[in-house]
């Protein structure tokens, strides 16, 4: 439906937030199409609200409504907030190494209509491999590493390719660990996509050590990712049964079901401005 | 938390209802704890909300509250709505048969204070098996069914029985389809648990038909139950997987876990009066 | 691992079966790497088994093996069997319409090793849409359909197409009704796909009528394709959670992803010779 | 089924194993009812197998029968193995603190014939809480604890109950630690249900933890007791889905529901004999 705005808040829990929202967008001629809103606690604790509402706006006008809407309530309340014209899909930028599951099951998505949110801009490897099949989904492939290149220049030719081109960076199964300095300049979330039910078997190889401990469920998590290795805030997590019959390769084969789905559902609800982060966890609307 | 009202609407979506009853609330000093909303169509849809606000009331001022909220906001949208005291539990009747877990498990959840907006009542069968231990939980034990006794005068024992003391009957197994005139007359919602996923294996001997026809999960369904047969607005489901090892015998058992779990929610859901009826569907916030 | 063999069993249940076969392999000089069994009911009921062994055969040997075995073993048990050598894999031919998600799924699988024990060989339609995206495979993209060409001859040129050519025939959303003319002449299994949990909602657009009912999962069920529609034997059926904000589009979404899971493994586990067809329904080791 | 036995072996992998046990069976007169087996690797790995044989025997016969299979088949293959007549259910001993729900879930799927192969014997725990209600199931309930009792004259108790009593111990949320000493003199398996999804969250106040990290499922985990806290072999997980709605008491309130069907689980393929235990791991039949 064409426009629609998204409205994120985060601040202090307290009376008459919804209610001065709500009134404010009545005021201006919105239509709320859409609200949800979670309190950690009533009295004294953390808020978050996300709605959708129609309102057709020039870009001049959304300007003026933006700045209008933060004097009049945001100030006010104190808010976290950020609006997301609802016909702009977040420019995504996917890094990959050779494992091929998670990247095509979401350009497959994006291609048949099922990431309307997302459009995905250009693939980066440190491999070669993937180049023909990422390149027949009409996509650039950057492959980034060359012998004798090191992680810095690596990054710092991530840096120059992400620059302006990217809303969000989905490790599809990258196999490289991006340092802090990396995470502070691209400045846009990166999710990563973890295969295992995270906090267990954060880490190299945790489809081994899944086998070795003998859990009855193998999964895996989806994370926005902090200077802490596999340690930022969940976005999504599923699981799948194994048994005793299922070697290492058969958990494999069965946690790359589990891993494009999860990071399938991260990539599209970040997205759709669903998720808010709360200290090392989110609020999934 | 004390002094908390649930109110629910349900009407014709339009522009400014979310403003309109959050402006009320707020001008009357309450301060909304929750709020979920769905619609239909922004545009011409059903439009459903539900809101659980603070706001410490008399018996009296509650009256007062209420006929300002029908005055200033529920008339002027054309509003169904109700409001409920968020500190009353609804008063639970259940019915049963020969099958116990489904009520054991709902007695076992009430006592441990896991059904907290549900107050027990008193239990009815047409069999005398279980009256011991539902007299252990404290619970009157009516056994409605004696030989010769016509189902016409067994429903009319029963509403002698319920009058004034359910808001809500629970059908835990109660192996007997109660007329149209039961229900008209009952004048309270009526929630029955069926031992399939339906609409598959509406009827009788579901497990039965379940394992002839060889399909791989076998589920229940909790629903309203109207005058047709095992087809009313469905409100929780659940399924869980069998195979070709499993005999009746053995869905029957597997089926009795899914049973409880599926009507312990349906009836938590409907005390905390989560579940709006629209059409032949449910909306549960 | 080179050299294995399955060996699958029907036959009335009784005593010496598990012995008869597993001596005879012994004596044979091969090696049991797994063995399945099912019985319906220990006196008097149907017997099934599904055993891997181990054991070098030329294609002369192997034959004399099997007469052999038919001879000492299944002859004298009255034995429904087959053997397959784990080598070969089955040839699988996909028919397809204008939905891609099942069938880009298989082909992807496969492609990626996941489907060992199938070779998809061609892929045929009654649309031209998906040909590029298929010869990107390497396979060959047979267009059944042209203006004015009846159903009766559709049906023979999938014939000659498929005559000595597939072991198995997968309907991957491939929206016609095949004949049973058509059925009894390809003489191969076929596989299709319903976007249901079956029984509930056979037959055309489940997705709307779901909505309609008000489920609160939706499904998806592999079955064997037989005369009647929607109600051969069932190999496989899943089901995701839905709610009252999916509309149809939301479930047709949802279900694309349990639809592709459901058919993948039931194409897996036939090709692996795990599916055992019993009465109207399935043995699945 | 009466004159039903049990065979459970484990033992190194290698050509005849399951021909030399079934020609045993058959030559014994024994009609095998069920076979599973299982092998790591064929080439060199470990193999178990259950087997359900009928074989009507009296008590003397059985020792013949088992001195025999001893001589001919388990000592040649070096197995270890053990038969277990399937007529006699395990005895089983359970530890509890205050929590009630593990306890009395079992308790009712044992008096209501779902537990057959287990016979609940004595109910211990650390708290007089639940007395009236283990005794209203016809079972004695042992206090451990009186003031200034130390840990190890609780363990020596304990030991004194159990002596010659149970087959199986088992902790319904005990919330004690069990000594080394303890688990050696004891001389029959444990099993714990831990409260998280184990490796995650082990340890004390896993909900709490799982609500900190933001998980977006909780588990639980039933698992044999070994010196190691919350290390021993896993027998049964599984996992709900939470969501940031949900605070500690609803987590808690949530995984209960799990941890009682998980518990439940573990002893009912326990006391089946399905359960075989390799390295720090299980294979479950």
């Amino acid at each position: 439906m064409a426009d629609i705005t998204r409205l994120l808040i985060s601040c202090a829990d307290g009376r008459g937030i919804v209610a001065g929202v709500s009134q404010f967008l009545c005021n201006a001629g919105a239509n709320i199409v859409s609200s949800d809103q979670h309190s950690t606690d009533p009295r004294g604790g953390a808020f978050f609200m996300r709605m959708e509402f129609h309102l057709p706006m020039s870009a001049d006008s959304r300007s003026a409504f933006e700045t209008q809407f933060a004097r009049e309530v945001a100030t006010p309340f104190q808010m976290d907030w950020r609006m997301w014209d609802a016909n702009t899909p977040k420019r995504v930028a996917v890094l990959v190494s050779r494992e091929d599951h998670c990247l095509f099951d979401l350009l497959w998505r994006w291609r048949r209509g099922r990431l309307a949110a997302a459009n995905v801009t250009l693939v980066a490897s440190n491999h070669p491999d993937l180049r023909t099949d990422v390149e027949a989904f009409g996509l650039p492939y950057e492959n980034l590493h060359t012998e004798n290149v090191r992680k810095r220049e690596v990054e710092q030719r991530l840096l120059d390719l992400l620059d302006g081109r990217a809303d969000l960076v989905v490790l599809a199964r990258y196999m490289q660990i991006l340092s802090g300095d990396f995470l502070e300049r691209v400045a846009v979330p990166v999710i990563n996509i973890h295969h295992s039910f995270l906090p267990a078997f954060a880490g190299a190889k945790p489809y081994g050590r899944a086998k070795e401990r003998g859990v009855k469920l193998i999964g895996a998590t989806a994370h926005y990712v902090t200077e802490d290795l596999d340690a930022g805030p969940i976005i999504e997590q599923d699981v799948i049964r194994v048994s005793h019959r299922d070697n290492i390769a058969a958990l494999t084969r069965l946690g790359a079901d589990i891993e494009r789905a999860v990071l399938a559902r991260a990539v599209a609800w970040h997205c759709e401005d669903r998720v808010l982060v709360h200290e090392n966890t989110t609020v999934v609307f």
